[in-house]
Parts: C-alpha cells; structure tokens; sequence
C-alpha cells in the first residue's frame, strides 16, 4: 500500500508556514510501514485541488489530505473530494451538537458559517475533533482511502495519531505499538553499532536509530493483532536493547532528560540548584520548561563574570588567577558554591568556552568543564565538542542532567 | 508568471526532515511577486520525478527544484531535468576545478563519483556554491525557466538568497530590495490597522506584516532597475511607518531584541544583571545566545524559590508575606537587588505566574511584573497573557529587554 500527503493551504505557498503535517504524518506512514510516493502542497482552490486529487487517485492506494475543513468560504476540502469520489455531503447531527456546545460553552454566538463544519461526506468514519471545532473524517470509494485531517498542527497531530493511524492499523488488519528507548551518553551512529546485529534479524517488531540535539534514541514497533500481543512481542527486545545500551538508557517512553531528572529529585524529595557560566541560563530554562519545577528547584546563579563567580558563588580568585575560569577546580566551586549560597541538596557547576570567540590552544572552543556536587562528592566530566555554540551549549547543559541521573538517582 | 516547487528528497517523504526550502522559497517568490500554485515532494526515483517535471512544466512558467544534486547513484535531479527539456550533459570545468581544490584542502581523495557534480545541462547558468559541493544551476527552454538548488538548508538558503533570487530579478528586468522594521509592543493586527491606508496605497514598494512570537514586523519591499533606485524608494516609506509605529520599532533590519539591547549596552558602557523567576533562566540564556555577550552581561540570579529571593537578591521578607511574590514590589526589589549583588549598572526584576498551574482569582496564570532599575529609578510593567507557558515566559523575557530599550537607551 501507498499513501499520498495533499496539505491544502495558501500559507504554505506564500511560504507564512511549514509544512509539519507532512513531516509527522510520513513518520507515522513509515511506522506503518506504508510507503509515502508524493507530497503535495496546493492552495485554497478548487480547481487546483480537484487536479491533485485525481492525479493521487489515478496512483496512490491511500490519500490523505490536511487543510480545508474550517468553516470559511475558501474551506473546500470535503467537498472537492466528495466531488471526485461521488459522494453526497450530509449534515452530521452529533457534530453539530459538539459544534453549538462549544459555542455555548465559550459564550460566543455560533454564526451560521460555522455549521459547515459538520457537513461531511456521506457514510464517512468521523474523527471527532478534541482539540478544535472541525472534525476530520475517513471514507472507502472506488478503491482508495480517503483520509481528512484539519491543518493546524495542534489539531492534526493528536488527531493523527489517536484517531486516523489506529484507522490505518485496523484497514491493515492489525494493530502497532512503539516504545522509545532514550539515550544520552552515547551518538546514533555508535548506539547503530551496538544494536546493529538486532536490527538486522528483526523484521517484527523493529528497531530504528534516531538523533536529536545532544542525544538520540532507538525506536521499537511491534505490529500483531491486538495491542496486548504488541507488549508481549515488545517486552524481551525492549529489555535486550536496555541490557546493550545500558547506563546511556536514561528513559523508556519518557519526555526528556530535564523530566527525568525532576521526576527522580522530586521522588527522593532533593533540591537542586545551578550555576552555569557559558550555558548562560540554559540548564535553568530548560529545568523550569517543567510545571511544578518550583517543587525541587530552588534556582540558580548565572555567572558570566568572573566577579560573580567570585562574589555570589565564593570561587576563590586564586583558583581563577592561577589555574582558570575553564577549569575542574572552578567548576567543582561553583557546584558547592551555588549549593551553599542557595541552600540546595546538589549544586551544579558549568564552565567553559561556548565559542564562536574566546578559544585558546590550551583551551580550545568547545571546551566545557561541568560539575554535580552532592553530598561532600563531586562528579565532574570534561566536554569537548566542536559542533558551534548553541550545540555546545545544549550538550553541556545536558551532560549536567546526564551526570545528576546517573550518580544521585 | 507562476512557479512551482519540487523537492527531491526520500527522507522527506520518509518524515526524517521537514521540507523548509520549500517555505524560504516560497516567500521569496512571494516578495517577487511570483504565484506558487503547487510544491510538490518525490522521492530519489528518476520515473516519479520525470512525471511530476512533466506535470510542472504543464502548467507552470517557472520550476525550482531542491535536492538531489549531489555525488551519489540516486542523485539525480539534474540528469532527469535534462531528459525532460532534451538538454545534453556537459562537464562544466570551473565547477570541476573547484571540487579537486575542495578535495585538496580538506585533505582528502576525491572519490570518481565526485566529478558527477560538475556536469550540468549544456548551455545553463551555474550557480557556484560557496556553502557546499554541489553547483546549483539555471536554463531557459520550451518557454520555461528552470532553476536547480541543492537540499541541505544551509546551501539552499544562501544559493536562494544570492544566486537564484537576483537570476529571478533579472529575468523580471529589474532588481528588488526589502527591509524588515521590528516591533515589540504591538501585535500583528493593531500594527496592520495603524499601516492600513499605507498598505492599501502602496503598490512598489509593497508593505507585508509579519507575526513571530510575541513581537511583529513589517518588510517593504521596493522593484526597480538598479539597487540604488530601490533604496530611493524604499527611504521615505520607511520613515513614514517609523514615524507611524514611533517607539514600538525597535530596529530596521537588526536580529533580534537581545541583540539590539546588546548592542546599545556595548556602545553605553552599562553592564546589566537579571533576576528570574518564572522565565527561570530564559533572559539570561537570550542574553548569551549573542557571542560576546560579557562585554556587559555580568551574569543572572535565578530565584525560582522565594528563599533564594530572599538569601541572594534581599528581597524583603514582610513584602513575600503580605504583598506576595509576584508584585510589582518583588519586582523591583529583585531588579535592585541583583544589580547590587553583582555589581552591574541596570538591574532586571520578573516574577509572575508561567502556569499552567499556580493561578488564583487575584493572581491569575499568565500574570507577570517586570522590573529594570536604572540610575535609582524603576520602570515597571505588567503582563498578562494567556497563551500558555511558554509563550508567557517568552513574552516576559521580551519584555524586559524591550524596557531597557525604550527607557535606557
């Protein structure tokens, strides 16, 4: 089976925004193991889109379309595919029930414009619409599948996965699940090593290799009849995987590193503070990106000058005359420092040279020292990364997550 | 005229990237007054490519594709191009000297395979690509203009930009210049309305507004022969939305709020301080996004517990008790208190309530005051926003910088 993509959208064509759908959509096609020949953006023209439908009509098995459902003039999705594949549009009571409640609901008038949002194609599976007012719809006709899901990604992404993939999984006959095994410690391409021999021998489930910023991770799909018989096939490759990449796995099916890390210090009820010099605020940000950070988050210093280094987290001139900002020792005294200034359990240090400027041959760009004091001990690691300075940065800040997960928790 | 767009790319469609040359493309042709009716993504396959050239060059005056015109087996971009408009392949010399120096300098063998770069459709323009190996390119034929890019982002946005935008200009008979007036403290819409009659009137140069999170712009754009003519143009409208927007612009053509705020400090002598609380470290890490940001940014408090207002910034006590820590009063009290802790010039103050919990009836999600002390004087402001977390924290940070600018410089 083939899929088709058709985002229909002029503010895609002026360029005003980028086509994620797509992106999200084809990842999720691919899971499916569903292959992805064409996608195609056209604008909020009948016309223009009646001539992409029938083009992916006459060569694709599934079509799915983003875009066009709203209650404006210019909405005319449902309609041109209704068109194409000869069905009638009807009213569709118990959207238009969720329609006038919501109205109701946020105490605005409903005007009538707004009723073609329950007009759907006659006979079609409706995907009741959770995260805005137009729903998405499924239909079979001369063969094809014809999937409509709305534009804006804050729709279209839950939407496509808790409505349109689980109506993928049932027209294949089966049902998929994924686990994501997250890794920090360890680049793709070596973790592709070590699981290099697995990925070769497994069809069902499937391992695939993914990179992010600073990090990566190993997805696995598991395809049966049932979503129980997925966990049971999932189960012993999931625990084979964690056995190989051991301690670099720092979380299965989890956010992030900074999600982990505040999940553990709220269970061991530890607080943190920070003090970063070249992430500048970074690792704090990214700490309180969290609701409820506030529960083991006390805070932290940023401490860009060396008088800050000295004043508010008492790191010893001596020790930035002699041996250095960019130091062990100057990273392990701004851990305690900012511990002992702010009254938390761990202390973290940052320092280093973030570059693109301020790289010398002792120490180079990229050069980053970064410290975790807990309980009278420091655990204190040397980056070197020569990836720019917002990936320097990001790495650095990581590496102090990274370093508190592995030696506190 | 109208263009349409081809990205040739698997991963693409497979979801690994999303398509963003094809937006950066997009508003170009846009500026230049060039409809895109259709973009279209196909993967390495030369048979699904040739159908959908076939398809562009039926119904648009001018293809642009991107990727697929590099070294390896399955690029083949230029070669179906050539089939299509019964082009021959030629070896263009210059672009293969260039390659054996690129080989030479980075030190390596340059693989046979690599020569395939340096063939192009006979008789076309080559655009030399100073960001990557593989020469972009240009040629007129059957009544259609075709223009190559390569896919990487960090080649195709410069070959956009210098090479294939003037190509595009030429072709017009003329040349075009823009400028970007920023704006913080008015939203997309207020600032559309003031520019109305403006907008309406104008047709060279055009004015087009812009949203970005939490601030706006406005680009005018002038068409005329040579560059000087454009800027003769562009002079007094631009004046005339200064003039309109007054001190809600906070630059022409500048980066960004953190840079402009850099910039002036840098030129003043001031150093600067923050204190957080809900932005939790966001100020101060847009703060040292800017490289060379210690020339005045000493460093930053993150007092996301009120005993770290207390401890590090001498927030008082009886204020935290009675009034509360988000207050115009603890605002200021952080602003004065930080600069005093780390001995800088200007000191910032926010505190407030990111959500999406925290909120009370008085005190509502999204409320947040900030503070910058200067010279013994406050300026003080309150938000409050309700668009979610991020975006509150975002605006927040914004607006600080915004008050250093409008009040300080």
């Amino acid at each position: 089976m083939n899929a088709e993509l058709i985002a229909v959208g002029t503010e895609i064509l002026l360029g005003d925004i980028v086509n994620t759908d797509a992106q999200l959509i084809s990842q999720g096609l691919s899971e499916l193991g569903i292959n992805v020949f064409y996608q195609t953006v056209v604008g909020d023209n009948p016309a223009r889109l009646e001539r992409v439908v029938r083009e992916a009509k006459d060569r694709a098995d599934i079509i799915i379309t983003t875009g066009g459902l709203g209650p404006t003039l210019d909405d005319l999705t449902k309609e041109t595919l209704a068109t194409v594949f000869g069905k009638k549009m009807v009213l569709h009571q118990p959207s238009m029930d969720r329609l006038t409640d919501f109205f109701k609901t946020i105490g605005r008038e409903m005007t009538k414009n707004n009723e073609k949002q329950a007009w759907l194609p006659e006979g079609c599976t409706v995907f009741t619409n959770l995260w805005g007012t137009a729903p998405g719809c499924a239909f079979e006709a001369d063969g094809k599948h014809v999937l409509m899901l709305p534009g804006p990604p804050r729709e279209c992404n839950p939407m496509w996965k808790e409505c349109a993939m689980p109506y993928l999984y049932k027209l294949a006959g089966g049902c998929i699940v994924s686990r994501n095994i997250r890794v920090f410690g360890l680049g793709e391409s070596n973790m592709e090593n070590i699981l290099h021999d697995m990925m070769e021998k497994s069809a069902n489930p499937t391992i695939a290799p993914y990179a992010r910023t600073s990090e990566c991770f190993a997805r696995v799909t598991a395809k049966a009849d049932t979503p129980a018989e997925c966990e049971k096939m999932l189960d012993p490759v999931v625990d084979e995987i964690l056995k190989l990449l051991g301690d670099d796995v720092y979380g299965v099916d989890v956010d992030s590193l900074e999600q982990v890390v505040g999940d553990g210090l709220r269970e061991r009820k530890l607080t943190l503070a920070v003090a970063e010099s070249c992430t500048g605020g970074l690792l704090s940000k990214r700490l309180t990106d969290i609701p409820g950070a506030s529960d083991y988050y006390l805070g932290g210093v940023c401490s860009y000058s060396n008088s800050v280094k000295e004043k508010v987290l008492g790191v010893k001139k001596e020790t930035l005359d002699t041996i250095g900002a960019v130091s062990p020792e100057t990273a392990e005294q701004m851990a305690v420092g900012v511990a002992n200034a702010l009254g938390s359990d761990i202390g973290v240090g940052i320092t280093g040279i973030a570059g693109p400027g301020g790289g010398t041959e002792d120490k180079p760009t990229g050069l980053v020292y970064i410290s975790v004091w807990y309980d009278g001990k420091f655990f204190t690691r040397k980056m070197q990364s020569s990836l720019g300075r917002d990936r320097v940065r990001m790495q650095a800040a990581s590496t102090a997550l990274d370093l508190i997960r592995r030696h506190i928790f």
